[in-house]
């Protein structure tokens, strides 16, 4: 394969011209492409013993023992539980142990919400007890709870059509699963959007992309001024069930029962460890997953897998003997699932260091068989990205697609840091996705080895090459 | 293609020496397969007009949409309930509106079990409320529970070896899935075992091709001179989570309660409709599915598909005006899940009649797209099988499998009648099976079409040719 053999120098000028100044500190203008790339070339060995660890070597099924280890433990953890604050206090231990430098916890103030008790059961046309689960920050019913008829719509659109008919019912959203993102909002913003049209309750069809009567939980979002009306997900089946039933004429009565409580926030922390850069220490690859998650299943895919691979890729490097010329900073977000608490907390004490970080990167959807990195940066980082990724050929995981992200290191994106994330099957994802069945059978201890690979060679070349990733 | 082009004299003289005589009625020695197959062929406007109506006619999603009102009206059909005995009397209402002749209901003793309350908590080595489904016929606990210890183990043969260990505990079998017929033995004989080695009870693992976290119910048998134990299913990733639990050490305590009662046997019917055969009306061609099911989800895979595809194969021919030389019967079998009770009544009542039996069919193993039929029968029988699925390349179905089978009609097959089954996908089939999820989200409209055209071309042309299919 050929490439391009244009020099930074000249794309560096041009951009000169329409932005002023460079704000990224090591100068690349003087540098070729061609240059750099035999730079990255020359990590291939190193790669390669990654590579060979992490897959085929001691390590191996390591990052998937550990983790099967803490998720068994403490099963799952929502933000404000003692379940979260448990994991938290035994992964300050665990990578402490793991001789990682620079362990500490970062405090942070989280939300501490309970589903309580929960029940709905159709009454009408017949009886039939549903599985639902509340949605995140809802407020629950009276304890009789709210028995109404419903008003099934398959879209925001609908509602605003039908608002005459929603006063005093339930209503159910039926919308189809386009993708995570376009659909969340139903989830997110359903009971708000109800609210206003004078509804008592609303029930929210789980996004997933494939059901087994598996009901799908997530945050939800009320608005000042709009009355809070308890909400809850139920299954794509039910959620089907009673549009036929509706299409037919039927009077659909359910009876909702929500236990839900907002408690004043708990008082939590990010967990950090660092390799210590060796010679530009200030400088910094962040490597991150989230090690809250809902309330059900054990949250070992959402986020455990990801939290897991990412200390997996400082141990990986260590192990090695490996020191690169940056610090290399893992941190497992808390809070992630009610908006990215922990994120904007770290960016907030941080980001008057933003000069100083070349790649911030997390990995929370998932860490089965990886596809390859999704990454937001300059053409130019995309560039040094794509042939980083060349260094993973042995495990064939080489593609780099558009728009890293991720809750929590967005907020560095925004501000013009490179990001990455981790691809993979994420029709499996949304299967299990904040639902009972996100737990250690959906893992798989030979992916998450390669997982584990491709995050450790990526952050640490990244880490120790002679310049920072160019910021657009 | 070329075909073969033997005379079934030679056979069938070939097979005289050996069984003496045939026990069929039509003598089909004179004739050459060279005819028959021609005979097949001239069906081949028939079948065309078959599929047109099913897949491409008035008729497409007639099925799906029946079976829709059915089983959202009535919901699920176990075996001794009120909402069975409704879902009889409104097919029996159904099948006359269709016009289908002599319609009526054979009387059926059916065991009557119930479920009632039922929970399992995980009290060590951390609280965790499972999700169980008690096992069809099994007792029930005293009302405060059986709180034990857990033996787990992943055969009969470790439970053998460590009979020692399991006294006074709750045995946990965490059996691999190796396919349905294999798995099911734990199901169905665990409790038995456990109990002979002094356990208080026994949780099985689900037997499912894929989970997310669904216990997966269905009937167990109790032995005669053993004690009965509760026992229930328990998902896959619990009884992972327990063996993984069980390998590190951690003592495991569960506390198991479950209302399960056994009342005295119900009324029920196996529900009877035909097409009247115009030239052998005594000779029969069966096809069915049976109507009953388990208590959760709506039973609307199994086996609402398979009844409703076999009343779709009548109300086809009925439409368009033909009537077959034999007679055509539809059976909506009852108590199928507590063990073919229906189909063995049946049986009893009509086995006098058996050398009238051309061929029995029965659909219980989804009505997703099929691949083809399942079959058993002499080879002379398999060859004219062949033939006839031929008529069915317009739909792309023309595989003959071996085996055919199903509860209800291998009494029959057993006594020599040939037997046909639909096939489709069983990975995707025991991803539902018996579980919450077997709603009408799994059926797929144009999937069940062709189903439906499938059963009906097979059994019409079956009924119709001049002889009934020879048997060994
Ligand atoms: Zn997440
Ligand atoms: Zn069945």
């Amino acid at each position: 394969m050929k490439f391009l053999l244009f020099t930074f120098v000249g794309v560096v000028h041009l951009f000169s011209l329409n932005s002023g100044k460079a704000i990224y500190k090591n100068d690349i203008s003087r540098r070729t492409f061609q240059e750099i790339k035999e730079e990255i070339a020359r990590y291939k060995d190193v790669a390669k013993a990654i590579i060979n660890l992490a897959v085929y070597g001691k390590a191996q099924n390591r990052s998937y023992e550990r983790l099967a280890l803490l998720v068994d433990t403490v099963g799952p953890r929502p933000s404000g539980s003692k379940s979260l604050e448990k994991a938290i206090q035994i992964m300050y231990q665990n990578l402490q142990e793991d001789g990682l430098e620079n362990v500490h916890l970062e405090p942070v103030k989280i939300p501490h919400w309970e589903r309580g008790e929960e029940s709905a059961v159709m009454l009408e046309p017949r009886v039939h007890k549903m599985a639902i689960l509340g949605l995140g920050s809802s407020i629950g019913t009276p304890p009789e709870g709210i028995t109404a008829e419903v008003l099934v719509v398959t879209s925001f659109e609908e509602l605003q059509r039908r608002a005459p008919e929603a006063r005093g019912k339930i209503v159910v959203y039926n919308q189809p699963y386009v993708n995570y993102s376009k659909t969340v909002q139903y989830r997110v913003q359903g009971a708000v959007e109800a609210a206003k049209v004078g509804a008592l309750a609303s029930l929210i069809r789980s996004v997933a992309s494939f059901s087994i009567y598996s009901p799908h939980t997530g945050i939800q979002e009320y608005q000042d001024g709009v009355p809070k009306i308890p909400t809850a997900c139920i299954t794509v089946e039910d959620a089907e069930m009673i549009s036929r039933m509706a299409s037919r004429g039927n009077r659909i009565v359910i009876q909702l029962k929500m236990g839900a409580k907002n408690y004043p926030d708990a008082d939590s922390f990010n967990t950090v460890a660092e390799i210590i850069g060796s010679k530009y220490p200030e400088q910094v690859v962040l490597v991150s997953g989230h090690l809250d998650s809902w309330d059900v299943g054990q949250g070992a895919m959402d986020d455990g897998g990801g939290a897991f691979v990412s200390w997996e890729a400082l141990s990986l490097i260590k192990d090695l003997g490996l020191r690169p010329k940056r610090t290399l900073r893992l941190v497992l977000w808390t809070a992630e699932e009610q908006g990215g608490i922990g994120g904007f907390q770290y960016y907030q004490l941080h980001k008057a260091n933003i000069s100083n970080y070349s790649l911030v990167m997390e990995s929370d959807e998932g860490t089965f068989l990886p596809s390859g990195l999704q990454f937001t940066g300059s053409e130019k980082a995309r560039a040094i990205m794509e042939e980083v990724m060349r260094l993973l050929q042995p495990v064939n995981v080489t593609q780099v697609f558009r728009t890293g992200e991720g809750t929590d290191i967005n907020f560095w994106i925004q501000a013009g840091v490179p990001g990455a994330s981790l691809v993979d099957d994420l029709y499996k994802y949304f299967s299990f996705h904040h639902s009972h069945g996100d737990t250690m059978t959906v893992m798989d201890p030979k992916q998450m080895n390669v997982a584990a690979a491709v995050w450790a060679v990526v952050s640490y070349v990244i880490a120790d090459m002679e310049e920072m990733l160019p910021r657009s």
